[in-house]
Order: C-alpha cells, then structure tokens, then sequence
C-alpha cells in the first residue's frame, strides 16, 4: 500500500478525489467513521476488503465486527494514518473499512421496482443528478432521497461525487440503503426513464411553471426530477431532454437554495401533491 | 497581525472557530472568496475595516471596489496567506475582507416587521436553532429562509455557529441580507416570541403530528421553526416552550434528514400550508 504523504497543501477534496480515482483504479474505497464502518459492516450486499481499527474503535465496534466475520487488523492509534490512505483531516475515529462500490444494478430494474416498502399509494420517484460533483452535497442528498421513498438517485459515471469515504460519512448510513446508480449518458438514462412512463422534471429557478402546479398536473404519475449544479444548471441536453422544467416557487426576489436542499425540498413536495 | 502557522494538524474547522473567537474578541471577522467579498462590498450596512486583495481579484472586483469607495491593499498571491489570518485550505480566490458582525438590531422590532417586501398573504416565519454549529448547515439554513421570506434566523449567542468567513462563504450572499440573530438564552427568546402571537413549533422526528397536519390547524399564523442539531436534537427547555413539537412526514422507515435539508423542507411546507 502506498503510504500518502503526511504534509500537503492540497486541499482535502482534491486529496479525496484523487485517492478515489486511484481506488477506483483498483476497484475498491476506504470509508472510515465509526457510523460509516458500522453500516459497512452491517450491510450484506456489501463486498469488504480490509478492517483496520484502534483498539479503541474495535470495542466500540465489537458486535458489528463480529457479525461480520471480519478479521480486524488492530492498529496503534498514533500510526493509523499511515496504514490507512485517508486525506487529511478525514475523521475516521480509528474505525476505516476497504470496501468495492456498491452494484445496484440496472436502472430499468431499480426503476420499475413495486412500490412495496414504500409509503401506501406513493408515487415512483427517481432523481437525477447534472454534474453535481460536491460529496457533501451528494451525501444530503442520498439521505433525503432515502427519507422520501425515491427509488435512486441516478448520476453520470464521470463528472460526479463519486463513492468515497466523504461522501460516505455526509450520507450517514443512506450510501449502504439508498440506491446511488452511475450512468454513461445522463440525457439516454431520462430518455429511458421517460419510455417507462416517468415524467421529466427539471428544476431551474427560469421554470416556466412552479413545481407544485406541474405536480398538481400529474397525479400519481411516476416523477424524476433533475438538478443540476449550482452556477452551471442544467446542460443543455439534459434541458432539451426533460418534460418541462420547473422552478420551486420562492418569497423572495433574491437568493437561490443550496442543491442539496432544494433536492429535499423537490422530494417533500412530490410525496405530498 | 498575527501570522498563522503554515503548518497545522488541526482540522480546519478548528481553526476557523478560534479564529473566529479571536475576530470575535477584536469585533471583526474575516470574509473571503469573490462572491463574498463582494457581497459584503454592495452591503451598505456592513462596516468594512481592511481589503486585501491580488492584483486578479482587484481586477475581478474593479466595480464592487469603486462603489464600495474602499482603498484595497494589493498583495502578492504568493504572501496572501501571511497577510491575512484565514484557515488553511479556505478557497479564498485571492481576496478577503475584514468586516465588523452585522447589527441586525432587536428580535421583537425584527419579528415585528410588516410584510412588506415578502410574497402577498405570506405568513410571517422565523427558524430558530438550537446548537447548530456547524457553518456549512448554518449557511445553506440563512439561503434557505431567505429564499422562502422568512424574518429572522435566530440562534444562541454560545454553541452557535459564529458569523464566520466560512459560514459567509456556504451562505452565498444571504449573510448580508438575511437577518442572523444571536440571543442569550434560546427558551426566552421562543417566550418572547410566543407573547408577539408565533406559534412555536419544534422538529423532531418523534413528533405527534406532522407538519403540514399542524400548519393546516394553523391558517396564517406566524409561525416559528426550532431545529436542534444532528443527534442531541432539541434540548429539554426548547422542548418544553414548543407549542407543539412535530415531525417531517417520511415515507421510508430509515434515515434521518441533514438539519439544513430539514429546516429546507419545513420552511417550504410553513410557505405553502
């Protein structure tokens, strides 16, 4: 294992980012945090590595561990950064676990799933991520869509937060239950979303109409809603590709909603027209 | 001036808080980044000490620095950092000024306020924390409640996030325009609130009703927010001074919401109800 260089004046999100290429590489990630590993551990589906801990974290992870038959590797907490290729200032709380990306399968699959599970007569709901590359954002996100009932989030498999130990941590539990798929080709992922009877929302603050009057329109009907990054928006194909685009109805002349909040905001109010 | 040391391994939100306890102890505070840097130059009422800046920065900011009728120091990129004490990793793009906190004035005058400038018929909305510290939560929660015309954003005057060049940095502009008020004691200032006619509601996912089955027994009310942090959640006074204490409908039976996506969610519900 390459043992990362102690100083850096690299901020720690690129640092994140280049570590997940370099994972990615190799096909596997490092979450770390003791909630982060315990969900790890506790998730069947998930293929696992490596289990490095402190004698610390070991016992505060003691049944987690060993309902996971994993075989620990218990390390010295002043030599836990060097065994463990985390950025700087990650928060691992002496707990890291080497894991492979979740597979969650195809989008057809995951997007006609029954409503079972769900809410009584909730309608399908799926969103659709343009680039939103900020973990923190990405994790909220998952966390949100978990809490709402969505059946996935969906995202390009290059220009996104990719499933790292940042993103990990932010989505507090939801990376390992909330169903996170990558695509090739965001605008063909809606185009297929769209022949399977889903509806195509985009939200941009110059939508035509507010969110909850295109709602009020589509009773029942299955919904994917699309953000796209803060400042760039919307591609222009993703744009062309959706239904219509609509804008969440504000009080104010001024100021915009963080994406990830207007990601929850678009969720709460699809489960409730 | 102190010069911060280069090297630390303190995290940086660390840093950023005793800085801000000792901007604090001198009444000022550092904002940073060009879109906050500028914001707080179109601000008229914000009282503005130092502005240092590159030459890229400068020129970037030209029209902003004329209005603002203040002097910059131009600096070197390569000795921005010595000049002015920002946390390690801050994206500060080369520009940064030292501000005096906002004096948003007093919650009862700040309460009291007409509807004028909201939305026709909107209800009068106030979102109170409760030992949120984190800044990037505390931000994206002042975007959140001026975008859905919301008076005030009040918060303990200790264990609050503090009127930071990071939290400045999240809130995208709605520092300076989004009234933030520190209170001594939380419960009296839900009280005082009370006697003025706000119906106090508190969110916890224990709640006996729901939200929007509260806010429908409620037409027109004015009504006040309370979110506690991710974990500890409201704190026993807060509790007890809510009105009710009610819960954001979910449809899956896991997860939980980030506070800002949460405070997002309510304040949408408290606009539409």
């Amino acid at each position: 294992m390459t043992v990362p260089p102690k100083k850096t004046r690299k901020p720690a999100w690129v640092i994140d980012k280049e570590r997940a290429r370099r994972a990615s590489a190799a096909g596997t990630v490092w979450l770390f945090g003791l909630h982060a590993v315990r969900d790890a551990l506790a998730n069947p589906a998930r293929s696992r590595l490596r289990l490095v801990v402190t004698k610390n974290a070991a016992d505060r992870l003691g049944d987690a561990i060993a309902a996971s038959g994993m075989e620990p590797e218990i390390v010295d907490a002043r030599v836990f950064d060097r065994e463990v290729p985390l950025a700087p200032e990650s928060v691992h709380q002496g707990a890291a676990v080497e894991v492979r990306p979740l597979d969650w399968g195809r989008l057809a699959d995951v997007a006609a799933a029954g409503t079972d599970g769900g809410a009584e007569g909730s309608r399908p709901l799926i969103v659709a991520l343009d680039r939103v590359t900020d973990p923190h954002n990405v994790g909220a996100i998952l966390r949100s869509a978990e809490v709402f009932g969505a059946r996935a989030v969906i995202a390009t498999a290059r220009h996104a937060a990719p499933e790292t130990g940042a993103l990990a941590k932010t989505a507090s539990g939801a990376l390992e239950r909330q169903p996170y798929l990558r695509v090739v080709n965001l605008a063909d992922a809606l185009i297929e979303l769209k022949a399977m009877g889903y509806v195509v929302l985009g939200l941009d603050g110059a939508g035509d109409a507010t969110l909850p009057e295109a709602l009020a329109e589509l009773p029942g009907r299955a919904i994917c809603l699309v953000l796209g990054a803060e400042g760039p928006g919307l591609r222009e194909r993703t744009r062309e590709t959706c239904d219509r685009v609509v804008r969440i109805p504000f009080a104010a002349d001024f100021g915009s909603l963080n994406v990830s909040n207007a990601a929850a905001v678009a969720l709460y109010a699809a489960t409730r027209a």
